[in-house]
C-alpha cells in the first residue's frame, strides 16, 4: 500500500511493473487508500466489494486480473480459472464480461509462455481505450459548452449540474459526464459545478465531490431536492450525466433521481446532455420505460446513511423509525424525449432513433 | 418526565393540571421522550432548540409558556417579560407573534388576579382552534380523496405521495398535509403513503414515517429521488404537501425538493395538492418565485446526516470530502399553475388569486 501525492489514474501498474493498484473507492472520501493487487484473487475480491466500481473500471480491473492470473501459471487451466472467477464477481456487469472475452480471445491463441507479456498489453490496450474513448467525449461535450460560455458575463463561470458520480472512478480516468468538466479545467474555460448528492448511496457527494475537488474543479454539493430550485433560479446553464443504459429510441436509465432533474430543466429550458460511450447503447431494447428493468435494491441503503465521524471512522446511521417500510428502486428513466443530446465519442447527437444510428450506423440490430 | 402508552397530541397538560408536556422531537423517531415544561424558560427552551417545531405547534408552545408564567408571577412586569422572552426564541416564525398577541389581548386588561386561569383558558382555545381547523382540512381533503378512491380496484390502497412533515407533529394533532390521511384511517378508507426522505433534515423519513406509523397508516420510506420514477410508474394517486406560505397568488413556498414533485406530477396529470390554514396566505405577495425570500440555512445540514447507530445512540455522520463546499436552500417556490387545488380549513379550492378570494373574501388587501 502507497499513498502517492497525486492520484492520476483509478487503477495503474504499480512501481514493481507487475503488480496493479487501485483507490478503495469504499473508504472515499474520507480516506485515500491504495490497494495493491498482486493476484487474481485480489482482483475479483476488489470487483466483488466495489473497492472498485463504474462498468468500464470494472472491465479493465478483471483485464489485469487475467494478466495476474498469467503471471503466476500460464496454462489453460489457470486462464479457464481467472476467467470464471472474475466473471462471477459482479455478474450483471456487461463491460465484465466484455473485458474477459476480449483477454481470452487474445490469450487463447497464443503459446502458453507468450502470454504474460500478451496479458499485460492487452489490459494496458483497454485501459488506453477507456481514456481515449472518455477524452473523445470530453472533447465532444467542449463543443456544447463553449456556445453557452460566450452567453455568460466575462469572468463569470458556466453552471454545471451533475447526478450520481459518472466520473473517472468509474472509469480509468476523465470519466463520462465529467470528461467534459477536466477537459475544461485543464485548458482554463471557467466552469463550476453543482453536485447532487444522489441519495441513497449519495456517490454525488462521496464520489463527485472528491474526484473534482482533487483537480482543483469548482464545485458545491447540494441536496438532491436542491436541482428544481437551482435551475427555476436560472443557476443552472447545463445538465450533464451519464447513462446505465440507452436504448436505440433514445431512452436513458440512469441513477434514480435523473428524471426529475431532466424534468426540471426541460421545464426551464436548460439543456440537458447524457455523456455515454457507444457500449452503453442497448440495440434490442427501444422503449425504455416498458423495457429496462429497475434494480431494487437493499432498503436499508434507504433507512440509513453511511459516512464518517470524528477522526475519519465511518459510521452508518439510521434515519428512519426502526423497521419502518421502504423501497429503493436503484434506477429510473428519463424518455428521449426530455434529453438535448447525447455526447459520445463518435460525437454529438440528437437523442433519438436517427441520432443514434447516424453516429453508429454498423451497431444498429436489422431484425428487431 | 413520563412516557403515556398512547401519545394523542403533540402538546397537552399534564397530569397535575398546571404543567405542560410535549414530544421531544430532537430526539424522533429513535427514542419517544416527553418533557415537562413547568416554567415560561422551559417554554421558551423547547421552542429555541426545536423540541417543537413547526409554526401551529410553536404558537401554541408559546401561548402554553405565557400561562406558565402567569402561574408564578401575574404582575404586568412579568408578562412582558413572558413575551419578550418567548418572542426572540425563533423570530421568523409568524405563527410565534400572532399567539403572543393574542395571550397579550386577553390577558392585560384582566386584574391580574384573574390572569392565572385566564391565560389556560385563552392557551387551551388555540390548541382547540388548531385541531378543528385541522379536523375542517382533513375533511376536505376526503372529498378529494373519495372519488379517486372509486377508480382503484378494490381493496387497492389510494396511493398518497407526501413530503417533509406538514404533520401532527408539527400541529397541535393531525397537521394539515396529514389530516386527510388520518381521517382516511379513522374511518376505514384504504391508504398508503409514500414518505419522501426530504433531505437535508429528513423531517419525511424520521417524523411523518414515525407518527403516521404510530397511527397505523400504511407507509413506505424512499428517496427524494424516487418520486419522479414512482409517478411515472403510474404508483402515485395524489401528492398531498403543506406550505410555509401562499401568496394571494397562489404560488406556494414550501420545503426544498416540493417543485420537483409538482413537476412530476403535472407531467403525469397526477393530482396535485397543498393542504394549509388561512393564517398561511400572504395577501401581501403574489409573485411567489420574486418575491418570498428563500432562507439559506447552515451547509452543515447538507455536509453531514443525523441519526442513530446502534441502541439508538444519536449520531452525525459527514457524507462529503471533508471541507466541501455546499449550499443549502431551505425552501423552494412552486408555481400556482401546476398546483391542482388548496384544500383549507374553508374548503377547497382552485390554486390561483381567484380560488383564494372566494373562500377568504375579507382578507384579501384592497390596497397594493
Amino acid at each position: 500500500m502507497s499513498t502517492p501525492k497525486e492520484i492520476e489514474r483509478s487503477l495503474w501498474l504499480a512501481p514493481d511493473g507487475r503488480s496493479v493498484e487501485i483507490i478503495d473507492q469504499t473508504k472515499l472520501p474520507h480516506e485515500v487508500c491504495i490497494v495493491r493487487m498482486g493476484s487474481v484473487e485480489d482482483a475479483a475480491r476488489a470487483i466483488a466489494t466495489m473497492q472498485v466500481r463504474g462498468a468500464p473500471l470494472i472491465g479493465i480491473t478483471a483485464a489485469y486480473g487475467v494478466a495476474l492470473a498469467m503471471r503466476h501459471d500460464v496454462s489453460n487451466e489457470s486462464l479457464t480459472a481467472a476467467d470464471a472467477l472474475l466473471r462471477a464477481t459482479r455478474p450483471t456487469a456487461a463491460n465484465l464480461g466484455w473485458a474477459l472475452d476480449q483477454m481470452r480471445a487474445r490469450l487463447q491463441p497464443l503459446a502458453p509462455p507468450e502470454r504474460v507479456f500478451a496479458a499485460y498489453a492487452r489490459a494496458a490496450e483497454l485501459a488506453e481505450e477507456d481514456v481515449a474513448t472518455n477524452r473523445a467525449i470530453g472533447e465532444h461535450g467542449l463543443s456544447i459548452m463553449r456556445p453557452l460560455l460566450t452567453t455568460k458575463k466575462p469572468g463569470e463561470p458556466l453552471q454545471i449540474l451533475t447526478h450520481c458520480n459518472a466520473g473517472r472512478l468509474a472509469t480509468v480516468d476523465l470519466g463520462t459526464a465529467t470528461a467534459p468538466m477536466y477537459l475544461a479545467q485543464q485548458i482554463g474555460l471557467p466552469i463550476h459545478v453543482w453536485v447532487s448528492e444522489t441519495r441513497p448511496r449519495n456517490q454525488g457527494a462521496a464520489l463527485t465531490a472528491w474526484e473534482l475537488g482533487e483537480r482543483g474543479v469548482p464545485l458545491t454539493v447540494v441536496t438532491d431536492n436542491a436541482a428544481g430550485h437551482l435551475i427555476q433560479r436560472g443557476l443552472v446553464d447545463l445538465v450533464i450525466v451519464g447513462a446505465d443504459r440507452v436504448t436505440a429510441g433514445g431512452d436513458v436509465a440512469n441513477k434514480i433521481g435523473t428524471y426529475l432533474k431532466a424534468l426540471a430543466a426541460n421545464a426551464h429550458h436548460v439543456p440537458f446532455y447524457v455523456a455515454f460511450p457507444g457500449t452503453t447503447i442497448d440495440w434490442t431494447m427501444r422503449d425504455g420505460i416498458a423495457e429496462i428493468p429497475i434494480e431494487q435494491r437493499n432498503v436499508r441503503e434507504v433507512t440509513h446513511v453511511i459516512g464518517a465521524v470524528a477522526h475519519g471512522q465511518r459510521a452508518e446511521v439510521c434515519v428512519t423509525p426502526e423497521h419502518a417500510a421502504a423501497r429503493n428502486d436503484a434506477f429510473d428513466v428519463t424518455p428521449a424525449r426530455l434529453v438535448t443530446g447525447f455526447i459520445t465519442e463518435r460525437g454529438v447527437c440528437e437523442a433519438s432513433a436517427a441520432g443514434l444510428k447516424q453516429l453508429f450506423p454498423k451497431s444498429v440490430l436489422t431484425v428487431c
